[in-house]
């Protein structure tokens, strides 16, 4: 492939195998489509696909997936711990290789505008599509979730950027944009208080005072019984992985709680591993030409 | 490139530019080999060459640069301070991408059966494709260098591979074999006592019961006035970079000095940052697979 987008978008199943095979199906054995990985989440009640391909054949691909979703899932009857407004959540388009932001959200306005216009979903854009500063941030856009949908939309400054001004009874409203590489990023705490990880991710999300490039949240692994501090990190580059973990570790000292583990959901740029093994092994004068497969990505272009 | 061999001939010339750039040459320019590195010292008087390649394009390529060294090079006027044995000196194969140790030692055995039968040079096959657990060891191989070969070569259980059973007269005898990736990984001390990093040394290294796969000494940095701890991991699969580490820092604790950095000399795989990383980060249930960058090698085949 000359030309190389990345999509990961997030659809509200994470239960029903029927459905996420379904979705599965769009991506699968396509010419110039490679469904990388996908993962569902019982507790989230959430799937989140990783795929790359080709710009306009994968563009096609998630408009296929779409259907499936807001024709099999039904947010009326949906609980899980993840927020979420839609059938299909959210739908990020990601640069990789030899393409822009710019084309990316060339891309990621004709999928909203598809949805908008064909599939009757409302569509706001967000991130670096976001047609207002407001829209930016998924969280703000996502606020109120599902069920505070239909209040949210009549609201001024709320109308989508495509589709019906008000939700798709069973498949809600979905966000739609462009944005460079997200690192899904969890640490799982020693303890079953749910508060001790809602405030811990208080403090290092940007939001609340912490790191720039941090959101965050608290989640209940209801399975482990454990609490988790659930991140996004949406630009590693700045906020390093290692720099949160041993700040998390430390908060969560204050509470005599320990870390046992931490978890990265998809996929995840080699830079970002790098960066950590070089912060805790304290390599000096090292460069990133000093990893092989660096020199082999360079050898296939 | 499909599948991918590396392959870092020594020469023993590090002063002739003529010769040096003659041996390049044979690497440059060329379809499926790819010079990714070559430096010379003068001090040693040898030169390190790094080269990539489609397997048998890139043997080819290495048998053409044994002639160009075979023919300029004279061992019998060489001086430099690092022991050889060969005008061609040691030519190890190393499997990076869809490639095993088997068929790395299979290429190692082409060169070295070339060498030995069409340009009389005595081969020893060293490392994984040693014949015998007493050819393993380069050292060993080594041992006595150009001046001491002759005799050496009469020795019962040290007849060549192949090739004829005395030295090449100005280009001694050369080891070929196939190799794991080898990782030059420095700790310095903070202390400017040498027996100490030698202490250290002693104590990780395989030879006198520490890890498997680390070969350690100490050795002074004289310009930073600190003594470093100078190692070759030879599998870093199976002797984690991590692992050492914190050993060292461990061991040095005992003497109240600490670790104030490393440095990684030349290459290393990714895979050898990602191990540290997940370490030290605690992740759990990770799989390579989620390292972007090993997706997108797999895309480009």
């Amino acid at each position: 492939m000359k030309t190389i987008m990345q999509c990961v978008p997030n659809y509200s199943e994470g239960r029903n195998l029927d459905i996420i095979n379904k979705i599965a199906e769009c991506f699968k054995g396509k010419e110039g489509v490679r469904l990388l990985d996908y993962s569902s989440d019982e507790d989230h009640n959430r799937s989140v696909f990783t795929i790359i391909g080709e710009p306009e054949t994968l563009r096609d691909a998630v408009i296929a997936s779409c259907e499936v979703a807001l024709n099999s899932i039904d947010l009326r009857n949906h609980k899980g711990q993840h927020p979420r407004m839609g059938a299909v959540d959210v739908i990020p388009f990601i640069p990789i290789k030899n393409y822009s932001i710019k084309d990316a959200d060339d891309i990621a306005k004709q999928v909203g505008k598809y949805l908008g216009e064909e599939l009757n979903q409302p569509v706001y854009l967000y991130e670096k599509s976001a047609t207002n500063p407001s829209r930016e941030n998924l969280a703000d856009v996502r606020r109120g979730e599902f069920e505070g949908l239909f209040e949210k939309m009549q609201k001024p400054g709320w109308e989508p950027d495509f589709g019906p001004t008000s939700p798709n009874p069973s498949g809600g409203a979905t966000a739609v944009g462009a944005r460079m590489p997200l690192i899904a990023f969890n640490v799982n705490l020693a303890t079953d208080r749910l508060e001790i990880a809602r405030d811990i991710a208080k403090k290092i999300r940007h939001s609340n005072g912490g790191f720039r490039y941090i959101k965050a949240m608290g989640v209940m692994l209801e399975e482990k019984n454990i609490a988790q501090v659930s991140m996004n990190v949406t630009d590693y580059t700045k906020t390093s992985l290692y720099r949160v973990f041993e700040t998390i570790k430390m908060e969560a000292q204050r509470y005599g709680v320990g870390v046992v583990g931490s978890e990265l959901i998809g996929l995840a740029p080699m830079q970002a591993f790098i960066d950590s093994a070089q912060y805790y092994l304290r390599l000096e004068n090292f460069s990133p030409k000093q990893v092989l497969e660096n020199r082999l990505l360079e050898v296939d272009e």
